[in-house]
């Protein structure tokens, strides 16, 4: 507890990385790239599963187990599939002493593996719709790593869905991104941005890419959940295909979507401050502290007491019940918000039915702050200047009208790091002139800079 | 559902593989020796998991995750470890599209990985006991693989703990051997042996390996838990040291253990008959069917009936519920156990407590079929040729008389293909002769074939 936190301001980057250390939710491992997620860490990923799991289920989805690896062959059936995910890929070479035949893939995305299933286990529209999830690990190999946000393993959820029609998977797809949408706002208390992404942005081998977009407290966007449509570009690839009440044989329409680790470090990022961690209280892996805070021997105790309140700092608790020789006095606690130090006197009588509304308040309020954060970093431009010096000197999303052309988009990326990020699916829709290049425009887009 | 379960009596393996395709628990995948685990397979894996979770937490163990790439030269830091797991490793030699200039394992078991973040994290008496579970996958490479029960991946959980002294970790090795007994009988209806392992059969790196030993309906017995006490081996080879009280360092003493989604294969084994798998209650993804039987167009509804009722023989639900004009007429239902066809009217009045009396009649009774079944195939035997006459006629578990030497063990194993399953913890000590060589015995301990 002797080591210092780097504050916010003076190097964002450290202090992310000193924040999650020193709290014990991960650590490096000896394996380059890898991640060790730590029992503090670990916990909050199970509160995360735990919900998610359940408004999946809720749903009508069912939790399956894939193999980890893929045969190099599958990955090459889908042309932009293998395209965008082979320079990542690990590739085991030997296995029980022996070179293999074909080489596996250790799965970065399980959509080739699962499709070669599903074309052997859906035959007619009554096997219809299909719908699969895992819990599972992958593996993505990466250069530059960071903590919970891109390491060459993580942890996630893959969603796998077949449909027998084009409307179908597309209100799969939408309803998951409402999903995502909802336990970022409900769960995490981050406010997110919902669109869809352009071409140049969608996940390889999707027909369109969905993705809810939060925004961390050093003006850097961060993804952090995508559902796809894949229209039938993988049921093509591996042949799934399905008899119609009809009698006619056709591709099924499918849909895939995920979530990662990667949210536990935009739980971090969003809403830790210089003292550590501050989780809300719905994913919080405690949530209430009682600290008894003695007369006698005060000296001893205050500063037993300053290292274990620094402890809880680093652990995120949000709510902390302090009980002294006043309170005692007064038959009651002082309950203390994580959030903003705010001090409340606590009847000891209804003590429990009271906590219980202070950190659905807490919850609350953290959900708020985020929402203003976002407001107050949402910015509209009108010309690519504006646009430039905004990313340079404040950061944020900003709304922009946008031509639709790749190669602007591209030069927009090259001249000032900046991508866009979603293009709204309502309320975007309006005459304009793209910021860069001054075409015409029908629709303005949101650009930032990203993890 | 036109296809037919191999009877057991007829062929013992393909009656095993036919139950789990057909039920639609488990699949082969186009990946040599994985498995696809289907979602009626995966709900029972959850329901094992929650269950084993919760008693892990409630013995002061908490969850987190470690990389599933494992340095080769880590491995090769504990000698026995190495020797016994090299021959089952994955190896990923290319990453990111580079040959990796130090291979990498695809983690076979965690010790190595773990025991070298332990020596990281460890310093004080004070950091101690370190009480981490994980849930994961591993690969072992197998060469005949089998449904749940061997397959080169597979799902488990592995608890590695970390103690001041030796005696902590033999409790801790104890208590978890415990959990793992209790599961067996409360949660699976399976009854086991405990007992300890002879060094030949015991963990590569372990100082002794526990184990529950379970009897499958064939007269085969099978693993279905071990739990090890590591002494200091891997605390020495990974130099994990402590600071006393007294302020001298000592290596650490470490236990690690795990069951995995063989138990699957186990359930199906030793519960499942001739109409397909048939699940304890505290298991079964569903524990109730309800079966409306009309009496209008009758003809059509028997056909549709049948179907569905060998559809839900094939998923293994405990408890059936049938209405029908009669049980109209008598405001009743007729309940019908999946177990032994018995037939019970209930009251609609009070149905759900009934039902709740019934899943639990039938849980203990699934568990007392099992007892009868251990009993009824565990016996003792004085000399070799009736040990080998008892284990190919009938299999099952035979109580007989060892001397202790490793070279009389594996002429054992030689001429029999029988091994020791374990040496009880109590109750075995005894004087007498050697089944084998008829040297001077202390001890009887548990032979039986295995899977």
């Amino acid at each position: 507890m002797s080591r210092v936190i780097t504050p916010r301001k003076e190097d964002y980057s450290r202090w992310y990385t000193d924040v999650i250390t020193q709290s014990q939710m991960a650590d490096y491992s000896p394996v380059k790239g890898c991640m060790v997620i730590r029992p503090l860490g670990y916990s909050v990923w199970e509160a995360m599963q735990r919900e998610l799991d359940a408004r999946f289920k809720e749903t009508g989805h069912q939790n399956a187990y894939f193999p980890l690896f893929i045969p190099e062959s599958f990955l090459h059936k889908e042309a932009e599939h293998v395209a965008g995910f082979a320079p990542e890929c690990a590739v085991v070479t030997h296995g029980g002493g022996k070179e293999l035949e074909e080489a596996l893939i250790v799965g970065p995305t399980s959509e080739t593996i699962i499709y070669a299933m599903y074309a052997k286990w859906i035959r007619s529209y009554r096997d219809l719709p299909v719908l699969i999830n895992q819990w599972a690990n992958v593996v993505r190999w990466e250069m530059r790593t960071r903590l919970f946000l891109r390491t060459t393993e993580f942890l996630w959820q893959e969603g796998h869905t077949a449909h027998a029609t084009e409307a179908e998977a597309e209100e799969e797809a939408l309803l998951i991104l409402e999903i995502y949408r909802r336990f970022a706002e409900e769960q995490m208390a981050i406010p997110v941005y919902t669109g869809i992404k352009t071409d140049s942005e969608k996940f390889a081998g999707a027909l369109r890419t969905y993705s809810i977009e939060a925004l961390m407290q050093d003006g850097k966007a961060l993804q952090a959940g995508t559902s796809h449509n894949l229209g039938q570009n993988f049921a093509r690839a591996f042949e799934v295909q399905y008899q119609t009440r009809a009698g006619t044989w056709e591709h099924v329409w499918s849909t895939s979507w995920g979530v990662s680790t990667r949210l536990i470090g935009a739980l971090v990022m969003a809403h830790g401050d210089d003292n550590g961690v501050s989780f809300p209280p719905r994913l919080a892996p405690f949530q209430i502290v009682i600290v008894p805070i003695w007369k006698s021997d005060e000296e001893r105790v205050r500063i037993s007491e300053a290292a274990r309140l620094a402890a809880e700092e680093l652990k995120g608790v949000p709510l902390r019940l302090e009980i002294g020789p006043r309170d005692l006095e007064k038959n009651q606690f002082t309950a203390v918000r994580r959030l903003d130090r705010r001090k409340i006197p606590v009847p000891r009588d209804g003590l429990a039915a009271r906590a219980a509304t202070l950190l659905e308040e807490i919850q609350n309020d953290m959900l708020e702050k985020g929402r203003a954060f976002l407001r107050a970093n949402t910015r509209d431009v009108k010309d690519y200047d504006e646009l430039k010096r905004g990313l340079d000197e404040t950061g944020g999303f900003f709304r922009a009208h946008w031509c639709g052309a790749a190669d602007c988009e591209k030069q927009i990326k090259d001249d000032t790091k900046a991508t866009i990020r979603c293009i709204p699916l309502e309320g975007n829709l309006q005459d304009g002139r793209c910021v860069r290049c001054g075409s015409a425009s029908k629709q303005w887009v949101y650009f930032a800079r990203s993890y």
